[in-house]
This record gives structure tokens, sequence and C-alpha cells, in this order.
């Protein structure tokens, strides 16, 4: 069967097509600027590569265009064809635990979460309607980001503010990049040949956003997001923890507005704020020729990121492993020889050349460390398809079409 | 000679005063309620107990009336008898790295200072101006809360925001209970008989305001205040970290305030906010009883703590020791025990008996753990003393008078 994956956002669609079950990606590709004159489709396939500018008013309109491709290219005759949709939903609050088929009861649970989410969820109901009304007998699953965090103990989650704010409000660690920390993990445990249900972890996706996750026995016991993609790690562009006064002083003596302060706080801080850039191949260029300021950047980076790696392997009454993920963690060498080169006090020792010269998945601790480090390259899209196979399968299985 | 010292609060005053070199506590009270028609003076020496309501409308009214107290009771004929008097000051900014001898150069700092601790540093520039003015010739000097932290190192203090709110506003992590952590640990590696040089420890400053400080050879490289007292640990009722974003939700979806939520995230969160109540004792005996507020309470306060003391073992890279005081951290035995249990991964182990009786100043881990954990009382008035009599001594020695 073939199995489409689709990331909405609010002015972008990102889409891949699967074969089911050979797993084959037979195409990938993105909507952007959606609403606006010059709305871009671009994608490529294995016979295939487009793109477009074309005014695509609206989510609808794109998903359209989308299905009118597909036609073309003879891939689908329409999206009647497709065996599945996955959507990556962003926030599934305490509703959901894992993936699910989405019916009416799992709408309305997503639109309930919309005030958790008021960025994201709208966008992806968005996205599960249009495919609702373009092909209504097709089978669609939500996979939610927040999902596998919600076997976090109430420690870890409730925030010490007034209790009432959890109770009547939902305000309380979520967590985020849920299918990413959930892959790599059972990824390195299958590397490490342990079975999952006693492999404890460290995961650190290391992209634009960023987060770490500690993981026993396969469940999450704390991530360093919260009650948005906001708090923990520096990111991109994100500034992750800080001095929540720092919110009330900027407001006070430098006068500037809420809005302003959160688009500061997302759009102007982070590795971005710190030295103007927020890719960190640019940055380590930067850093290598001798600028400060970069220097400056990296070096508050791995101090956050080692600060929770020890935080979490206190939770976690000591771990077996730390995986590397994400387009940092998969692809700079420099920042986990950084990372690691501080984690001496827990046993951590790592082999420089594996380091440089790994591809792919692979180890690159030394025989005599006390954890194993793990790259392990991360696919949401991936995770995303294979949650919807699984479940659609399971669900024809349990009532079998006639 | 004596030595006066005094906390200035905005509408209290507290104070002690001591003779030194025999460091004797001849007198402890405070001024409460100041610019109040019910304004309270209490005191208690060793022949003088008072226990007053009177209307003082200012600071300086206050220490006329201390001033007035100490010629009746012969303690003093008047304040031009002191040898000094100390302050605490809150916020030093990146002024001073050590406690100072105030003279008109200090006093402009602190007074640029005012911006980060407008809630703190005019009371105590009050004090100050109050002293100068009643007795012109007796040496002040200033003991700051933030000094002892001016060693961290940058990747420690830069928060990951736009660089120039740090270049040109001075937003940063300051860290504060600078004497506190500064005095128990030279306590701790006295007690260690170590040489406090080579001695690596995280203190844990727990009392009604809470911090954790990470010291290398007798220098904080870390500690979890941060721009303000906010940060950190779960307090007494302030929330200690949060995602910031939380605080553009409260405005946005539940429309509070900014200063509703300033007050909210400063004095009704923390232990009181998670179960009505900031008394450790209190909820400690609710929590015996059943009451499961109480019981979430302190796991969520011991949950915090276990990550900050991971974080810093992993930044000093190893750790010879963990000293525990304030008010919480010298009294309950049951919240040591709580942490200290959860440290098993860094070979933390400790004896239940000596944590149970130990008295002052005591040693409670075994012999085989990997780390020495200290119960140490600290006396933030006498550090402020120390300091204060070592200052004036030494530039009495400089400058002798005739």
């Amino acid at each position: 069967m073939k199995i489409l994956v689709l990331n909405s956002g609010s002015s972008s669609i990102k889409f891949k097509l699967y074969d089911f079950p050979s797993r084959e990606l037979l195409l990938a590709g993105s909507i952007e600027r959606i609403g606006e004159a010059d709305s871009s489709l671009r994608l490529k396939g294995r016979n295939l590569e487009l793109d477009e500018r074309v005014a695509l008013a609206d989510h609808r309109r794109a998903l359209e265009s989308l299905e009118e491709i597909f036609k073309k290219s003879s891939l689908l005759d329409s999206f009647e064809e497709l065996g599945a949709v996955g959507h990556r939903v962003v926030h599934g609050g305490e509703d959901f635990e894992e993936s699910v088929l989405i019916d009416e009861e799992v709408m309305g649970a997503i639109k309930r979460n919309v005030s958790l989410a008021p960025l994201h969820n709208p966008a992806n109901i968005e996205g599960i309607e249009v495919i609702g009304s373009l092909s209504p007998s097709t089978p669609q699953v939500a996979v939610f980001d927040t999902a596998f965090h919600q076997t976090m103990p109430p420690e870890a989650y409730i925030y010490a503010l007034e209790i009432e704010l959890y109770e009547k409000y939902g305000i309380r660690r979520y967590g985020f990049h849920g299918s990413s920390h959930s892959f790599v993990c059972k990824r390195a445990s299958e590397m490490a040949g342990m079975d999952s249900a006693s492999f404890d972890t460290i995961t650190l996706h290391l992209g634009n956003g960023a987060s770490v996750c500690a993981i026993k026995g396969g469940k999450s016991i704390e991530t360093s997001m919260g009650f948005t993609p906001l708090e923990g790690l520096v990111m991109g562009s994100r500034s992750g923890d800080i001095d929540p006064a720092i919110i009330f002083h900027l407001y006070r003596e430098l006068g500037m507005s809420l809005q302003e302060i959160e688009r500061l706080l997302n759009r102007r801080s982070g590795l971005k704020g710190l030295c103007g850039e927020n890719d960190m191949r640019e940055i380590e260029l930067a850093a290598a020729s001798g600028d400060e300021r970069a220097l400056a950047a990296i070096d508050i980076f791995v101090h956050r990121i080692i600060k929770y790696i020890g935080a979490y392997f206190v939770l976690l009454g000591g771990a077996d492993a730390i995986v590397f993920t994400g387009g940092i963690g998969e692809n700079s060498s420099y920042i986990r020889a950084r990372v690691c080169e501080r984690l001496e006090a827990l046993g951590v020792r790592f082999d420089s050349e594996l380091n440089e010269r790994g591809r792919g998945d692979f180890l690159f601790s030394t025989k005599d460390s006390a954890l194993r480090l793990y790259t392990v390259h991360t696919d949401e899209e991936s995770v995303i398809a294979e949650d919807t196979y699984r479940i659609v399968s399971l669900a024809e299985s349990m009532n079998p079409t006639p």
C-alpha cells in the first residue's frame, strides 16, 4: 500500500510518499508560502523533479495540486488509492500516549488541545480535514510529538506553580520530538544487542530545534522541552532555559512588548542571537577562523548539553548509552567531541577516529567507556509512516473488509 | 571593636551586633513594617529583650530608634562607637568580585546596579546612607550576594539571547547566596582536611530561597539562581525553572497581567503553590499523614535538586563533596535522605543514622561513598561580620590612624 506522510504547518506542507511493506520512499517534497501569490511546490521522486511557483490560496488548494501531480505522474490516480495518510500532530496533550487512527473522537481531542499549541495544532487539523474531504474513505493516522513523553512521572512534568494551573489548564511539561527520541533509542538498543526494556539511554536530538530525553527501559522519564518547544537546550534561534524574570525585566526596563519578547526568545535567540548565525556548519567555520562570538556560541551550546546529560544520568540512576541525532548530532563530529570530552566524570571515553570517520549509524565510544556513544540517523517521516502502516494494518486485521 | 551587620529591605531591617575579635554575638533583632503605623522592633541580647510597636516612618527613624536602644542599654553610646557597619547588598553586578569598603565610587556602582535589583538595592543603599549621615566617620563595608559568583566562566553566565542584551544591558546569570555558598564550602574543606584550592564541591543552600552552586577549588563555576533569585530550584514560594513560554500563555490564554504573573511566580508558586504551605516541617508532617499534594511537592522539590547535582557533577568533572545548608538543608534529615538515595549513580552512599542523629556541622556519608556528604550550618550575618572585620582591619593596618 502507498502511505502519504504529511507535516502541515501554518503556511507550508511537507510530504513524503512511501510504498509499504517495501518501505520504498517514492517521493518527497514541500509546498511553501501557502496563501501567498508565489507559493512554491517542490518535489523529487525517482523519475520526477518539480519546482513550481503557483498561487495556492489555502491548504485545500495545495493538496489538490499535489493530488493532480500524483495523477499526472501516474503515481496515483487519486488520494483514494492511498492505503493511508499519516499526519504529524504537534500536541496530543494528555489525551494520547501513542499514535492513533483518526476518528471523530480523536479530532475532538486534537481540537481541545489547540490552546496548548496555537501555532501548530490548527494547521495539523486543517491537513487532516482537507484529506478527509478530498478522500473520505482513506484511513488517517495521527502521530503526536508529545505522545512518547506521556510516560514521564509527575515530578518530571509538574512545574512548581500553583497546582491549579496544571489541574485546570493543563500547564505542565509535555515534551516534543517524541518520534525521534523513540526511534533513535530503539535503533541504538538494536545496535547494542540489548533488549530495549532494559536499555537506559540519553538521546540528544540536536537540530534547529533541539531536545534531550532520558529514556529508561524504552520509556521517556524526562525531556528538556517543556510546556512548549522553547524550554531546554540552546537551539538555532530559540533561547531554551532562561531566568523567567528576564521577561519582566525586558518589559519593564527595556520597554519591550510581550509580543516582541516572545519573538525575541523564539526567533532571535539561541545560536542566532549569540553569533548571528543558526547553521552550525557556518558557526564551526567561523569559530575555526577565530570568530569569538562563534566560539562563545559553541561553548554555551555545549555547556547546556553537558548539564542535561549529567542531570539525566542521575535521574536514570546511570545509563547504558548516549545517542546523538538530528542535523547537528549526526553531522558534527566536532560538537560530539566537544560534548563527550566533558563527560569524563561519568566514565565516558570516545574514539576520535571513529567519531570523525563514522557514517550512517555508528558507535564511537571506546571499549572501556562506561557508556556507549552512538550516532543514529533520525527520520521522523519514516517513523510516522511506520506507525501509520502498523495501525492501519492492525485495524484491517481486526475489521477485515469483506 | 563592635561590628553592626545590617540587612536592609524595603520595609524591614534585620541586624546583629558582634564584638570582635571575640566574635561574640551581642544582640540580634529586626525592625519590620517600616513606614506603617505599627512598625515592630524586636531584639534579643544577653540582658536585653524587647518587642515594641512604634510608628517608624522610614529607615532613618528606624535606625535612630535602634541607636537610642543601644544607648539606653549601655551597649553603645552612639553609632560613632562602632568599629564598622557591614551591609548585605544584594546586587553587585559585574563591579564587585568581593566585599569592599564603601566610598563614593562604590556607592556609585551600587546605584548603577539598581536596575538589576530594583526590589533590593534601593533599600540597601538607604541603609548605607542613613548610617553615613548618623555616623559619618564609621567605616562601612558592602558584602554582595553576587560577588562570589563572579568567577563563573562566560558559558555559565551568558544566556542564549541576543548577545547585545548582555553587552548593553547586563542581562546574564549573576547568582545569589554567595556568602553562604562560600562559607559552607570553606567549612566543609576544613572538615575534610583538604586544601580549599583543590576541593571541588556542590553546595546546596536550601531555605525559603534555595540555590545550588558548583565550586571548583574554592571558586564558583556555576549556580542555579540567575539574573534574579527566581531561577533554579523549587523554593518556598518561587517557581524556579519553568518554560518561559508559560508566561506568554498565562497572559494570552488566561488573561493575567504581567504584574500578576510576576507575583504568581515569586509569591504563590514553589512549595506553597504545589501544596499550600511553604514551611518544609509542615509539609513533611502533612506528607507523613498521607497528604498527596504534600507528597507531590516533596517529590518535585527533590527531583529538581538531584538534576542540578547531576549537572554540576559533570560540570565540575567530578566532585569531592556535597554540602547541605540553609533551614531545610540543615534541619531536614528526611530531605537529605530523599536526595542522597537518588545519587547512587554517582557512587554516593550515606549513613542513615549519622544523617538523622547529626547535630551542628557533621559528615553523614559512609566511608565507601565516592563523595563526602556534609551538613553545615550557614550564618550569612557572621560571614558579613567576618568580611567587615577583615576589610576594616586591613584598611587600618594600611592607613594607621595617628
